[in-house]
C-alpha cells in the first residue's frame, strides 16, 4: 500500500439544525458551504471537488443527483462533486470520502458536506423513509421501523446487563445540557430524568425523550492536504484515523444483539491506525440516534467495559466535565439529527473544540477527539480521529 | 500531487437488463457480483471494499443504505462497502470511486456495481423519480420530464445544425442492429427508419423509439493494482483514464443548449490525462438515454465535428464496422437503461470488447475504448478510458 498524505480540516459551517420552514434543501446546503468556505478563509474557486453526504434526498424532497445540484448552487461548476449514501451515516462517509481523495493525492482542497432536509413529508412518511436504512423486506415490510428496532436492542441489553430505563435517560438528560450551550442545535434546553421516563412509550422501553428528532439541517466541513492546511490556516485540525466498516442490514442477522459489530471492527482499525487507546481520546461524538445506541458506542468503542455504560452514564462519567466529555455537541438527541448532514456536524464539532472554539460546551484541554457515525440499526459505521496541529 | 497507481479490471459479470417480474433489487446485485467475481477467478474474500452505483433506490424500491446492502447479500461484511449516487451516472462514477480507491493506495482489489430495479413501480412514477436527476424546483415541479428536457435539446440541434428526425432515428436502428448479439440486451431486434419514425411522439420531435427504456439490471467489475492484476488475469484491461465533471443541473443554466459542457471537460481531461486524441480511440460506449444525446456525445467528445453527428450516424460512420463504433453493446437503447447500472455496463462491455470476448457485435482491431456516462440532462458526466494489457 502506498503511503497516504496527512490531511486537516480548515474551516467549518453550520447551519442551525430543526424544523426549517422558510429555507429549502438546497438553500441549507448552501448556508453551510458559504459558512465554512468563509471560516477557512479561502476562495471558492480553490476547491477543486465536493463530497455531499445525503440519505433519502428522493423522498423527502424528491430530489436526487446531489452532487451536481451542490455544486451548481455554489457556482462551483464543472469541479466533480459526489454524493455518497450509508443511511445516517451518509456524512460520515462523506468525510471519509473526501479525506481519502486528498490522501490519495487526487485532489489538494475539498469541501466535505452533509444535508438533509427532513420535515416537507409528513412524519409517518419520514419514519417510512427512514426504514430505508434497514432491511425493507424482513423488516421494515412487516413494520419494524427504527424505534421498534433499537428497543429489542435496548431489551437485549436490559435483560443481559441490568441497564435501566434510568440509564438510558441519562443519556437524554446529559445531551440536553450540553446542546443548551450549541447555538445550532434543535433543543437547547435541559430536560429532567423525571421528564423523560413520564414522555410516551414509542416502542417499549424507549420513551419519546429516548429518541432523536426529525431534523433540517447541513454541515459543511473544508479539508486540506497538509503542508497546504498550514499555510491557509493558523490551528487546522488533522484527520489521523478514518475507518469505515459494515455488518447485516437486519438484526436477524447479528451474531450479538448486546453490541454492534461495525463499531467494533471500525474501532479496532481506528485505534490500530492512529496507534491510540480509548484512554488517549478526551472527547467522542457518538451516534445516539437512540438512548441505547450512545450507551452501546461507548461500550464497543471500548470507553467503558460491556454492560457498564448505562451506570457510568448514570454516574456522570460521560459529561462535559466526567472521564470522557461524550456528544458535548449535545449528539443527535439534543442537537436534531438532519440524517445526512449528523456525521459532517460531528467532525464540525471537534473542529470548534479542538480550536477551543466551544464556547460554553468547551472540553476542557482536549487534544484529541474522534467521532462514531452509524448507519441503519449498525449495518455502517465510519469513525474518525481528530487532533489539533501544531502549527509553528 | 502524488504518483496514482495504475489500476485493471480483471472480471466482469451482467445480469440480463429487462423486466424482472421474478427477481428483486437484491438478487440482481447478488447475480451480477458473483458473475464478476466468478470471471475474475479470485475468491470473493479477497476484495477488500466495495462501490455500488444506484440512483433512486427509495422511490423505486423502498430501500436506501444500498452499499450495506450489498456487502451483507454477498456474505462480505465487515469490509468497506459505499453507495455513491449521480443520477444516471451513478456507476461511472461508483466505477471512478472505486479506481481511486486502489490508484490511491488504500486498496488492492474492489468491486465495484451498479443496480437499478424500476418496473415495481408504475411508468408514471418512474418517470417522475427520474425527473429527480434534472431540477426538482425549476423543472420536474412545472412537469418538464426528462423526455421534454432532451426534445427541447433535440429541437435546437435541428434548427442550428439542420439534424433530421430521421438521422437521429438511426442511432437507435444502429443500437438495436448491436443489441441483436448481445445476450444481456433488453431489446435484441432490430428495427427499421420507418419503425422509429412511425413510432408516437413523446415529446416531439422525439417518439418512442428515440427513448431508451425503463429496466432491471445490475452489472459489476472487479479492479485491482496493477501488478496484482498481472498475476491473477490472463488479459486484464487497464483503466487508463478516469475524468468526472459537473455542470448545472438545470437546462436554463447552461450558456449552450448544443452542448455538453460536463461532456466536453470531462473529455478534454481525459484526452490529457491519457495523451490521446480522439482518432486514437477505437471504439465507445456513450450514453444515449436518447438519440439526441449519442449525437450530442459524439460531437462533444470530438469524434465528429458539431453539427456533423447526425450526418455521421445515418452514414454508417459510428456502425460496428464504421470509423469508430459507438455503443457496440446496443447502448442504452438496444440493451435497456436500469440508471445506476448504466455506466457499470459500459466498463463491463470494453472489457468483454477488448479481450475479444464480444462475439457477434465485436468490434475488430478495437485497442483503446472509452465510456461516456451522463446524470440528468448533462449536469454529472464521467468518462473512463480502456486499454488491454500486454501481459507477457
Amino acid at each position: 500500500m502506498s503511503k497516504l498524505r496527512r490531511v486537516a480540516m480548515i474551516g467549518a459551517g453550520l447551519t442551525k439544525f430543526g424544523e426549517h420552514w422558510n429555507l429549502s434543501f438546497r438553500e441549507l446546503g448552501t448556508e453551510a458551504a458559504i459558512k465554512a468556505v468563509e471560516n477557512s478563509n479561502i476562495d471558492g474557486k480553490e476547491i477543486e471537488a465536493m463530497y455531499i453526504g445525503c440519505m433519502a434526498s428522493g423522498r423527502f424532497v424528491g430530489q436526487e443527483h446531489i452532487g451536481a445540484l451542490v455544486a451548481d448552487q455554489l457556482g462551483l461548476n464543472p469541479i466533480p462533486s459526489t454524493r455518497v449514501e450509508a443511511a445516517c451515516a451518509s456524512g460520515g462517509l462523506a468525510l471519509r470520502t473526501g479525506y481519502l481523495s486528498i490522501a490519495s493525492g487526487e485532489h489538494d482542497i475539498v469541501a466535505v458536506g452533509g444535508i438533509e432536509k427532513m420535515t416537507e413529508v409528513t412524519t409517518a412518511e419520514a419514519g417510512f423513509a427512514l426504514g430505508g436504512a434497514g432491511d425493507q423486506e424482513t423488516e421494515l415490510f412487516h413494520g419494524a421501523t427504527f424505534p421498534a428496532l433499537y428497543a429489542l436492542l435496548a431489551k437485549v441489553h436490559m435483560k443481559q446487563f441490568g441497564t435501566t430505563e434510568e440509564q438510558m435517560a441519562a443519556v437524554s438528560v446529559k445531551n440536553h445540557k450540553n446542546a443548551v450551550h450549541n447555538p445550532i442545535a434543535q433543543f437547547r434546553k435541559e430536560i429532567s430524568i423525571e421528564q423523560v421516563m413520564k414522555s410516551g412509550y414509542v416502542a417499549t422501553p424507549l420513551k419519546l425523550l429516548d429518541c432523536s428528532p426529525i431534523s433540517d439541517g447541513a454541515a459543511a466541513v473544508i479539508l486540506a492536504e497538509i503542508g497546504l492546511a498550514k499555510k491557509l490556516c493558523e490551528n487546522p485540525v488533522e484527520i489521523i484515523g478514518s475507518t469505515h466498516a459494515t455488518d447485516s442490514l437486519a438484526l436477524t442477522g447479528r451474531k450479538s444483539l448486546t453490541e454492534l459489530n461495525a463499531t467494533k471492527v471500525a474501532s479496532a482499525q481506528l485505534f490500530h491506525q492512529t496507534g491510540l487507546t480509548p484512554k488517549d481520546i478526551d472527547m467522542a461524538e457518538v451516534h445516539d440516534c437512540f438512548s441505547i445506541a450512545e450507551i452501546l458506542a461507548i461500550e464497543d468503542i471500548g470507553f467503558f467495559k460491556k454492560g457498564q455504560g448505562g451506570p457510568a452514564t448514570e454516574q456522570g462519567k460521560t459529561a462535559l466535565d466526567g472521564e470522557i466529555a461524550i456528544n458535548p455537541s449535545g449528539g443527535l438527541k439534543g442537537c436534531g439529527h438532519p440524517v445526512g448532514a449528523t456525521g459532517v456536524k460531528q467532525a464540525a464539532e471537534m473542529f470548534q473544540q479542538l480550536r477551543g472554539e466551544a464556547g460554553g460546551r468547551q472540553v476542557k484541554e482536549a487534544e484529541i477527539g474522534l467521532t462514531h457515525n452509524v448507519g441503519g440499526s449498525g449495518a455502517t459505521c465510519v469513525m474518525h480521529a481528530f487532533r489539533l496541529m501544531e502549527n509553528r
